[in-house]
């Protein structure tokens, strides 16, 4: 069933437009921000979170005005703004909104996952909607966001309610990049890894959460791991997967293909400090740090070209 | 080695000055708020996500009020506060600070966990400190944080680091209180289950975690799972156990037992809703809306009965 104003429909729609299946991170560090943005902004609030979150904003609003016209998509890591405390939030929630304006799909990695109760306050929060007398708020408001699995499925159900009425997704972790994954995550059970059994119970999450061809119940598959990817891909064959991974970590184009589908969708790669702090690598040195966006986006250009490169 | 100012010591001594093993966990629902308290927010701040949190801010500090006394800690569940966004985060962070005055050890439940730099940043959010310009901030400044360990060492190693710096402590999934829990979590890994196997990581963790008898690096086991406790307490001898699910979710003080070391310590027991909704309760109907205050109090006292006799 095709149903319109799916995000998911609109993320692979953003993905044939822009020809390239990526995502960029938005995990800015302080240390990222050139010193001039950052000058800028303790000029106007101080040496204070006020001060980090503008210089953090400012960097965010450039990048993504010197890319969105090349990607599909964004994916903020909270945890980057939540060490700035309420004024890093609320930096988290002015990117959340900026990105949706520029027609990008917003990924909010957040890690979520509680109890019932619990998971259905997060998913209200940050892809839902809450009541307060007569009134309505979508208080973060990103359009998909990932989920930690590890307390089955009540933990999960409460994200996908929410999705199905906001027409909003998630993106599951089955097998995180880092490389300690493994410690949990490729243990047996049953003769079966853990995160296959996770890649399981995605693919029948998502089932009944169909958009035109693929779930709006996603999964998480680290880059650096492409032989379990290769796998997953079979075990969740209409799961969207985010990969993060590429680049700073390690993961390469040539790595990544079996993500994939025939279709030549399926999955999104995402990079975060490879593309936005591109000006301090040696490879956009030549830009400098007053250019840093243009930096980003060769670093973009060149990501693309990778991914192109690698699905052929 | 005794070393001062550890929080988990701080813990213990609040608990043997109280006699009372419990956790009170601050997790509003605007609908657990009586009307008049909401009323007031209304017209000072409209029916918007800041009149939202400032009336889930004035129930918190009511039933602090009335509890601190007769407990040694709360367990603010942020999913309860981040529903309302920037505004409700801010209420979080005010209840923190707040208890923290009233000498109350703040367990922030905010079940995170991620990639190594990124665990780094809810670390230093959440635990710690962030460094901006000459000034140096503790943004949310909770004294226990309970981690999501489904991402391995690297996910908790960064948290670890900064309670060793900051005297601080952690709280890790280990067999959560829902009833999917056993999903993942009770499936059997070399004939160990998954729950069993991640107690054991924790014992690992918190070996060279010490304070005086416990260790900082502590676990979180559902009330709801008395056989498993009973066993993932041996598995963890010094191991704080941090037990959700008493109360609203099922678990009685009978079952709890089993959760304690011999020395009649090693547990803390949380509930939420029992609690700070007790005025709505038959039981504690008699003080109204008006005096919910001291209807959570006496549902803090009937509690703490509940579990000393438990325990004789």
């Amino acid at each position: 069933m095709k149903e319109e104003g799916l995000l998911i429909n609109k993320l692979i729609e953003n993905i044939k437009k822009t020809n390239a299946p990526i995502v960029v991170g938005l995990d800015p560090m302080l240390s990222y921000v050139p010193e001039k943005l950052v000058k800028q902004a303790f000029e106007e609030f101080g040496e204070t979170l006020e001060g980090a979150a503008e210089a953090v904003w400012q960097f965010n609003k450039e990048i993504v005005d010197k890319t969105y016209d090349l990607i599909p998509a964004v994916k903020p890591q909270i945890a980057m703004y939540e060490q700035f405390g309420i004024p890093g939030l609320a930096a988290f929630k002015k990117t959340v909104d900026y990105c949706r304006e520029k027609g990008l799909v917003v990924i909010g990695d957040i890690k979520r996952g509680d109890i019932g109760s619990t998971s259905a306050a997060y998913a209200a929060g940050h892809l839902g909607r809450v009541q307060v007398g007569g009134n309505t708020f979508f208080p973060f408001n990103e359009d998909f966001v990932t989920v930690n699995p590890y307390m089955g499925s009540d933990c999960v159900n409460p994200f996908a309610e929410v999705c199905e009425q906001e027409k909003k997704g998630l993106f599951i972790l089955v097998k995180t990049s880092n490389p300690s994954s493994g410690e949990f995550q490729d243990r047996l059970i049953d003769g079966i890894p853990l995160y296959e059994l996770a890649g399981r119970k995605v693919a029948e999450w998502g089932e009944n959460c169909m958009g035109e061809d693929y779930s709006y119940i996603g999964a998480v598959v680290g880059a650096t791991y492409p032989e379990q990817g290769k796998l997953l891909r079979k075990i969740m064959p209409k799961a969207y997967i985010l990969v993060p991974g590429y680049g700073a970590q390690g993961g390469k184009g040539k790595d990544l293909a079996h993500f994939f589908n025939k279709d030549g969708l399926g999955a999104v790669i995402n990079s975060s400090r490879g593309i936005i702090a591109a000006y301090k690598q040696e490879k956009y040195a030549k830009y400098g740090a007053e250019y840093f966006g243009d930096a980003s986006r060769a670093a973009v250009e060149d990501m693309i070209a990778d991914i192109r490169g690698a699905l052929c």
